[in-house]
């Protein structure tokens, strides 16, 4: 087999054949061929597609280009959850130890932030003390003894992906719906979870701004699990604004930590309870998503998650009285307000231009190189729909930096304010299984 | 300007901006543009296409990308020749003489043989002690005393369309009309001629397999002459069967002396008439097409430009005895025959088949790194249209090997006869000028 043969046929816009996925995912992992013909062949890739079959198996030939998880000594079906990334998403936080509490055993990998969007394993940072380099057997010990660990990406996990990725980086090949779902799909069975639930965010601050591309990609990623075997269930969520009120990081723990209090902003319990819904049926925890979605509310308010969530963190070495007081995690020095220019409502709201701001301020990186300030964020004291006075606050920037007027401005033009009242659109945008 | 966002846009369908054009080829030339990114720009631009005013800016970026050869001190408007490449094709050798005894200064450079088909600068070093590496001053020299200089390709000429062509060669991105009419046009600005006289050839034996396709080429390469001010005109020309009747080096040198004395074949003569009439009447020499074919093939028949050939082939170290004796030129030890397994009429014949037959014997180059054989070669005993009768030779191969069966194989079904009369097309098939 010729890669240029493979590229020709992928050209010409022809299906290739599962060893040609293979041959191409192995021989690149292997460096035998090199990044120009693989260049080639993801541009020929962007404009001619992949069918649901060469999804499936080139997103199978890149788990297996490295190491496979094995996960088969934690009791219980075990259950992943990832979200496409947005803007003030501290789900995990939440959904872990909620699910975690039910009875599943949530074994998860996490990343951090870039661009606009922020990470777990950053935002679990802020907890002093907190490790989320734990050894492969600690790490399954904790999850038998705890229901719940949350680490970084180690090992040798799915390689062929990272170095597909950082070649897509530079050649314009990154925004292709099979590449994505291949991409993400392969680092999550890579993990070795035995389902995984998916909270694919459509909207200003995801990648996918509309809900037609969120719904292709969420439907993309389905198939491949159904064709690999992995139950995989994805939610489809509105990304209009912010995901609660604080973009950052020790402030997003610190909302989180209300949210397990039984506390905190009304669409960050809705969506918690979702997914937590979804990955406790696929769990066998509950036999059905009414129940589970009852019985997680439930939980939820009465605080019931807290204690996995603070045993959680003493396992992982953090300071457990976080949980008790969180005022005590990092505070920035400084606080500013941008306030409203005029009376209104909240109409519309560039979550991207949010997060980009929250970066400007510390809380994030340009580049993965980059440090970030755990203290720095962004509080949001209007969400869409809310009536809005001339002078109140809109945003309330939290900087170590004196000078924070390069992300004030980003926020000053970010909203949009109506005459009359709106109402924002339901959070829950759809459910693939 | 970032190449990521260059081949962003062409990826999305755009028409790229001249400098966007200029920053590509000067950069990849630079090597500031890795190959891996120009191979996904590449594809996008065999998926999406380039428009005239693209093409035309791509052709000149390459030719500028290294030296212009400055022919302004060869007097007369000076008429260059392309040819995009068939099997048997020795038109060069007849009408470079013969649009020189017309009058047209022609100052030429050819390249080498690949695959099936033969290269100008490899018949032409089948006369002993000819040179195809002249020195510039020498070579318009000697146009100005012998009207003709053929040499082969030096210096530094077009180095951005040789490293592009080597990247596409290996990416799957060879066949594009802009691509290729590009790569050509840039070779043919960057010689310096005024003028430029195309075949573009249709058929078995050519590199574009449908008359559409050639027309499409045809089209491109003249309107990029259009765009950069170089009068340009293209003739369409068949590629079912091979040109003439012989296929080689030396053997194939023999026949353009025959033509050049006033015999040969018909469609060797014919097309050799109609490209030196475009030449002359782009040259100035005659004042219209008519009148040029007329004057040309009372030339031809007179073997007015056989002293032409005589001086020119002497001016350059060869012998000119070779054109008064060409059967001393080199023979092959071996000669056989493939024979008609049945009588009928020759229907069909591919003639790419033939022309990897002559590489088999030695006549042509797998790699460039391959030499050949200058006696071997092939001779077609029967052509399109004639009468065949079982057991008459349809090929006689030329061979300095005993075993000649991988292109006897070949040979044998690579022809068709029909059980009635054949009438084979036209040879010129248009004009696009």
């Amino acid at each position: 087999m010729r890669m240029v043969d493979v590229i020709h046929s992928k050209r010409l816009g022809n299906e290739h054949a599962a060893e040609e996925i293979r041959f191409i995912v192995e021989k690149y992992t292997a460096g035998e061929i090199p990044d120009y013909q693989m260049s080639a062949w993801l541009m020929a890739v962007c404009l001619q597609g992949m069918t649901a079959a060469e999804t499936a198996e080139l997103t199978l030939a890149m788990a297996k280009s490295g190491d496979i998880v094995d996960l088969s000594s934690i009791r219980g079906i075990k259950v992943d959850k990832h979200s496409t990334g947005g803007v003030g998403d501290k789900t995990t936080l939440i959904v872990a130890p909620l699910a975690a509490a039910a009875g599943v055993p949530v074994a998860k990998m996490s990343g951090r932030g870039l661009g606009h969007t922020g990470g777990t394993i950053d935002k679990l940072e802020s907890i002093p003390g907190f490790r989320v380099d734990v050894a492969r057997e600690t790490f399954i010990e904790q999850v038998n003894r705890c229901k719940l660990a949350v680490v970084g990406q180690s090992g040798n996990l799915a390689p062929a992906d990272k170095k597909m990725y950082a070649l897509r980086d530079v050649t314009a090949t990154v925004d292709s719906i099979p590449l994505i779902a291949g991409s993400i799909m392969s680092k999550k069975i890579a993990a070795g979870a035995d389902a995984i639930v998916l909270d694919v965010k459509a909207g200003s601050g995801a990648f996918m701004k509309s809900l037609e591309e969120a719904q292709l990609l969420a439907q993309t990623m389905v198939d491949i699990g159904k064709q690999l075997g992995k139950r995989t269930v994805a939610v489809l969520s509105a990304m209009d604004q912010p995901l609660g009120r604080e973009v950052g990081n020790a402030n997003e723990v610190r909302e989180a930590i209300e949210v397990l209090r039984g506390g905190g902003p009304a669409d960050l319990q809705e969506i918690t309870v979702e997914l937590a819904a979804h990955m406790c049926v696929l769990g066998g925890v509950f036999p059905s998503l009414e129940t589970a979605r009852e019985m997680l509310s439930d939980m939820l308010a009465g605080g019931q998650a807290l204690p996995v969530f603070k045993r959680f963190v003493a396992a992982q070495g953090g300071d457990p009285d976080v949980v008790d007081r969180p005022e005590s995690l990092a505070q920035a020095k400084f606080r500013t307000e941008v306030q409203a220019q005029a009376d209104g409502y909240m109409a519309r709201m560039n979550a991207e231009q949010v997060g980009i701001a929250a970066m400007l301020l510390g809380a994030g990186r340009k580049t993965k190189e980059d440090t970030i300030d755990l203290a720095a964020g962004i509080t949001l004291r209007k969400k869409l729909g809310d009536p809005v006075r001339a002078g109140e606050a809109i945003f309330e920037l939290h900087s170590n930096k004196e000078d924070d007027s390069e992300a004030r401005v980003l926020l000053e033009q970010c909203y949009e304010l109506a005459d009359g009242p709106v109402s924002p659109g339901p959070l829950i945008r759809g459910v693939i299984e």
